[in-house]
């Protein structure tokens, strides 16, 4: 690792274990089985190594069919489908992928169900739920609910909803209560469908922060996370992880100062980290991310303030000087969504040397 | 380009054709010749089109190998020079590649010198210069100058500045002051290495705004600029182009309504638009873009105001009913910043139909 030119994406295996250990055991005192979502990693080493062959949820048609070609068998595809990618569902239906669809609204689903006909496949379609206002989905109250449902006929195979505000609850209390939340709505969603005569065997919920804070999930089914084999510095800002629990950082290299600006100019602009600034609207602004040394060790008060495409700009938190960096020093960036900083780069380098690919595109 | 799924880049040559002949006529009326930067397209097929064959610069070693690749023999590699990626300057040199680095400090110009006295070989340097307070480089006025250039010798090439503050010019006064102050400073810095009998064969100066703001380049021998190629909203909140000049645009499928929020929900997240949010300090904030029709005909204040991973959220600025979007529907989305949102993509789907690939990482 020493060896190759910064900047790139390191992946510390030792924090990914233990991030998944800590999830697993979570799930498995509350009796629920993980779906992984793949879209931080989007790396088969990745999910093997925390979920080895288990069910998974994507982001991308793309993602399915990389995770089809390595084997994988049980996809959920948890974007709400466009009709025009109907196609691709059925080519990977009949390379024997039970790949699942998501949808909240009668249009998708006459699109679904008249397309499944002409092709004579069951197409599997989870209905989207909205428990916060977050995104997309259907209230739990609206009639559209069993309106897809009937719809979907054969094709209906449960609920679905996503916390997504749950990366805005800033207490262990906030969390808990939209963990709540999104198990109580997709569960009130489930029995909408069930008191209408239609069946819903599919339950699923998740986002990181609420597979970390439910503590009941009776009724649900399946609990999707995906972010939490990264975590990062947003996910640190709630208080779902420490930064020490950061297993993806980026190797950037000192290549200049401005000591009257108190600055440290590194090789690792936006390229390298994403422009993302999830904790702008924290309590701690992180900037572009925190400072660590080459072995992980994070150096006290330095944040990375600035980015342009190839250039980070390193400076303290106080404006006290920075610390002694001279050129040529290595250093991570933690960053503060691992999502968005892992999709700048198309590999992982493990701190033992060893390559993981990275897939994207759609 | 109809039967591809979204997201996807789109590129419109005519719209590309324009903006390059718009600063080429510019360049040719100042008498100055262009040194384009490729690092916002990234893409050997948008270089040859704009500026066949013509000496560019890079951000990063990765272009500097691909455009090599492609035949290209005279690049720039302004990003300052971490030492550690001296072999690989080295091998490009071997082939044939006149590859110019940048550096502002003795430890740089030492680090340079004596690595190339060990390979027997001349590496063209340029100093940096600072011109705005942007980023890197020397103030013209600091004795480092003078002693960058001695430490050189026989591998001083000359200098170089870049107006990054113009980005934040306002005005057409402000762009023409920023134009004016960038050619000032890296004139007088040629001045200082010249009056201490050193050579300065390069004078290089350049960003997108300033390009076509300057009126008077006398003494600078070339002018660096990449992102006209494209344009973007930030480059049309500055006033240096107009939206109907932006020539990336993402292709969108609307797959949702939430009709209550008075939202429109695509298949277009921030995986296809970047986080880029450059326009946030702007007069006017268009949240991650502007919206298109397929044709790309403008639709009139809707503006995609929030996004996920791969779900874009779309509104109107005044809370005003949006139109009617039935699921299916493809859109574009104008990003704020083209060099972030082309780096999403892995290629460019022309509206002939022809798909350009565009070059990654480091």
């Amino acid at each position: 690792m020493t060896t190759v030119d910064t900047p790139f994406a390191v992946l510390d295996t030792d924090r990914l274990d233990r991030n998944a250990a800590r999830l697993r055991d979570r799930l498995a005192t509350l009796g629920v089985p993980l779906r992984l979502h793949v879209k931080t990693s989007k790396s088969v080493d990745v999910a093997r190594r925390v979920h080895d062959g288990g069910p998974i949820t994507v982001s991308t048609l793309a993602e399915a069919e990389h995770f089809a070609d390595a084997g994988y068998r049980d996809v959920l595809y948890a974007v709400g489908i466009d009709p025009h990618k109907l196609p691709r569902v059925a080519a990977l239906l009949r390379r024997g992928v039970r790949l699942t669809v998501l949808l909240d609204s009668p249009t998708q689903a006459e699109a679904v169900t008249s397309f499944a006909r002409k092709e004579d496949l069951r197409i599997p379609a989870l209905i989207e739920i909205d428990c916060d206002g977050h995104r997309g989905g259907v209230a739990v109250t609206d009639p559209a609910l069993p309106e897809i449902g009937r719809v979907l006929g054969d094709h209906l195979a449960g609920v679905l909803t996503h916390a997504g505000e749950s990366y805005f609850a800033y207490t262990p209390e906030a969390l808990h209560k939209a963990a709540q939340n999104e198990r109580d709505t997709a569960v009130a969603a489930a029995d909408v469908l069930r008191a209408a005569g239609l069946p819903c065997e599919i339950v699923s919920v998740g986002s990181t922060p609420t597979a970390h804070a439910a503590t009941d999930l009776t009724g649900v089914t399946e609990v999707r996370a995906g972010n939490y084999v990264f975590f990062d510095l947003v996910m640190a800002g709630i208080g779902v992880c420490t930064t020490d629990d950061l297993a993806l950082t980026v190797a950037v290299t000192v290549i200049g100062h401005q000591r009257d600006r108190n600055w440290v100019i590194t090789d690792g602009g936006w390229m390298a980290t994403s422009r993302d600034r999830g904790t702008q609207a924290q309590a701690v602004d992180q900037g572009y991310g925190l400072v660590a040394d080459a072995g992980g060790t994070l150096i006290p008060d330095l944040v990375m303030t600035g980015a342009s495409q190839e250039h980070g700009v390193l400076s303290t938190r106080d404006g006290a000087p920075v610390p002694d960096l001279p050129i040529g020093t290595r250093l991570r960036i933690l960053p503060n969504h691992a999502c968005a900083t892992a999709a700048q780069h198309d590999r992982y380098h493990l701190v033992s040397g060893e390559v993981w690919p990275r897939h994207r595109g759609w």
